[in-house]
């Protein structure tokens, strides 16, 4: 028997039903002196049970642990391309993971001819080109220097791409939005390997390339390679996985994630771009003009609504969170509002502490639901000044010919059956 | 063929090599500008091959991602209690890891019956005893509730035993230190489900009981219970490891790892502690006079070197990194010295940010072995005035009859052949 219990006198800060954000801590602290009650909670009656596993011994320690088979419905989206066998991509199920570090199993995944299988006894990298002296380093080499540790994002910079088709999709959230994912990332500076090659003072541009069947490469210009770019080993804690470049990958914090090249093998300093096929054919972006801009490396403000979002089903009228993630290639997330009103109205989200630099920011804020239909939305801020774009304003800048980039706000609409559903507004 | 590289000038700041924490930032920097050499680096010839997995396409996109059967030696420590199939515990392989984040498949298990296989849908929360209105909640009312996000070590009273014999043995950092992890947990804070129940003004403890065969339980201040307290679902983004207690456990930071009890299935509010077996019979903490102590939860400030430490073999004399972990259940590590020669002269180590409450901190510094004999240690602060004790500190205050809080300085000795051991100082 379930019953619903009713909250006191929400104070609405905007239009729709959105509440203020720290309702819930001033809720929680307001109950335990005055006896109110919150939030959608259900009143059962007590029933005690001894199942096998309270009366038999569990099972045993283990030397690596793997997530309960009850769990096997969380997965990437998979979306393999036509006629390969490991091209295409996994988006990370953002709407079902809680917190900024995205685990292992879950990062999403973009490759161009599937996983290497790379035993790290026999990977080197190569430095050359325009340095004082070619090096290469062994991976027992690269373990000895010093390293550090950052939390970052890398997004790909076809994330959110069915948004650009005319028509609104009904997706999910990670089926749109989840080629994003953070971890705790370490690794060696670049710089302090580009300092035991020597620079020529010529060196422009640094080609990051792969060791796998496609030898994906990009050009990196060397401001940024000198700047926050890791060669990065370790992946919350452990190896890189492989379908993440295990044992190697370049990390360009904030820059599109293609160019964080995996299986990493060779680092080659020019003066020019080295017009690789992954940066001609593929990730340029195409301009209304005809023509395309080339090297557009940073990705943009951005934030999504992780929950309620699409496909997803409300329960009965009353008080939810929304929650969400916001990041900027450009720095440090300031600020995200939330609008449910379709944009009529916005209010501040509460961010939860660390909220670091290129890095995910979880936002959230209570909402009360009266059984209306409702737009949600979210915008987010970044210290560098920038705002993430409507829709209008990025297709007004961009058009919707170009495949990459694309940061407009997301809009899921909550029909008056409790529905969740993308749409474009 | 290898050739070594040389460092200019290393500024010494305490005596056996210790060299300012800035050090490899600054030459790095330095090199950039100056045409200075560092570190340890290798040089051989650029040599170039097509292995099989650069010239087939390689493994294709999956679900739910693996690391690579090259990492299969990573493994946790495993130690089964004799006579039992699922009780001991596994400890985390630190000095194989690099960051602050735990991976899941490596945290570190401590289980006193084995692990309960639970289907989340048939399970449930009661909470109940000195409240106003008793509840139950199924996970699927559970996951309605908002949460919080933090990043918590988790740490056993009986971390750290090994050095509590009288004989110092030879063991690696992970043997006597890895039962202590640290995660991103997201869950519901305590006293959000508490004010559903409501309190009875005579409570004062809270009983947390598991659903494991041992069922097992511990008795919580009610203090602590309505402060940090965590209702946990969620580890590093996905659900609960089942060895960490999936589908729920409760999460106390700071406090020994016994109480954050998992496979959560009860609380019950009271006003005397309930006095289970595992509060009575095991953690309690055995004095020199003969008398127990009961309910020291707080864990210690503490940290250890991870790198160089026990089993380690050292390569040419030059320049390595000192790196390691430090915590305090109190609070916030605020600073952490390191000694090279057996605690005679000290110097501040460099902390990588984040640096957060009750979370791990990383440390680093440079040194320079010159093949002589070392004793390295590192003690730690914190911001609520706790200094790690030395061994001698330790002994003189709590004896070696204990079991438990074991936070003493931690000392590594590197013989004249690069070879590190435990010792006691």
């Amino acid at each position: 028997m379930d019953k619903k219990l009713t909250l006191s006198k929400p104070e609405h800060v905007a239009s729709n039903g959105l509440l203020d954000r720290r309702y819930f801590l001033k809720s929680s602290a307001a109950y335990l002196t005055a006896g109110s009650s919150m939030l959608m909670g259900s009143i059962s009656h007590a029933q005690r049970s001894y199942p096998d596993y309270m009366t038999l011994p569990g099972a045993p320690l283990s030397g690596y642990g793997h997530r309960s088979v009850n769990e096997d419905h969380v997965q990437r989206y998979i979306s393999l391309t036509r006629g390969t066998t490991g091209a295409g991509n996994s988006r990370t199920p953002l709407e079902k993971l809680h917190g900024i570090i995205t685990p292992n199993g879950l990062h999403f995944e973009r490759h161009h001819s599937g996983i290497p299988d790379i035993n790290p006894d026999n990977h080197q990298l190569l430095i050359h080109g325009l340095v004082e002296r070619p090096l290469v380093f062994s991976m027992e080499n690269l373990m000895k220097y010093p390293m550090v540790s950052r939390f970052q994002y890398i997004e790909c910079s076809g994330n959110s791409r069915p948004n650009l088709a005319s028509e609104a999709s009904d997706l999910t959230c990670g089926e749109i939005h989840g080629m994003i994912s953070c971890c705790e990332w370490t690794g060696i500076p670049l710089s302090t390997l580009l300092a035991e090659t020597g620079i020529n003072p010529n060196a422009k541009w640094v080609l990051a390339e792969g060791a796998d069947a496609a030898e994906m490469g990009r050009s990196i210009p060397i401001e940024k390679a000198l700047d926050d770019t890791l060669i990065a080993i370790f992946q919350n804690g452990e190896a890189i996985r492989p379908e993440n470049g295990y044992p190697l990958r370049i990390l360009l914090p904030g820059y599109e994630g293609n160019i964080s090249v995996k299986w990493l093998q060779r680092i080659k300093l020019s003066d020019v771009p080295l017009m690789t096929r992954d940066e001609t054919s593929k990730y340029t972006d195409l301009q209304k003009n005809g023509t395309s801009e080339m090297f557009t490396l940073e990705m943009g403000v951005k934030s999504v609504i992780v929950s309620p979002s699409g496909k997803q089903q409300l329960g009965p009228h009353g008080i939810y969170e929304i929650r969400g993630l916001a990041w900027s290639g450009a720095g440090t997330i300031t600020r995200v509002e939330v609008s449910a009103d379709g944009g009529a109205s916005w209010t501040d989200t509460l961010l939860t502490e660390p909220v670091m630099r290129k890095s995910l920011t979880q936002f959230r804020i209570p909402w009360e639901w009266n059984g209306q239909p409702a737009i949600l939305m979210s915008r987010s801020y970044d210290d560098q000044g920038n705002r993430q774009p409507t829709r209008s304003e990025f297709i007004q800048n961009s058009g919707l010919q170009v495949n990459y980039h694309n940061n407009m706000i997301q809009s899921w609409q909550v029909n008056s059956e409790g529905q969740v559903q993308n749409v474009y507004v």
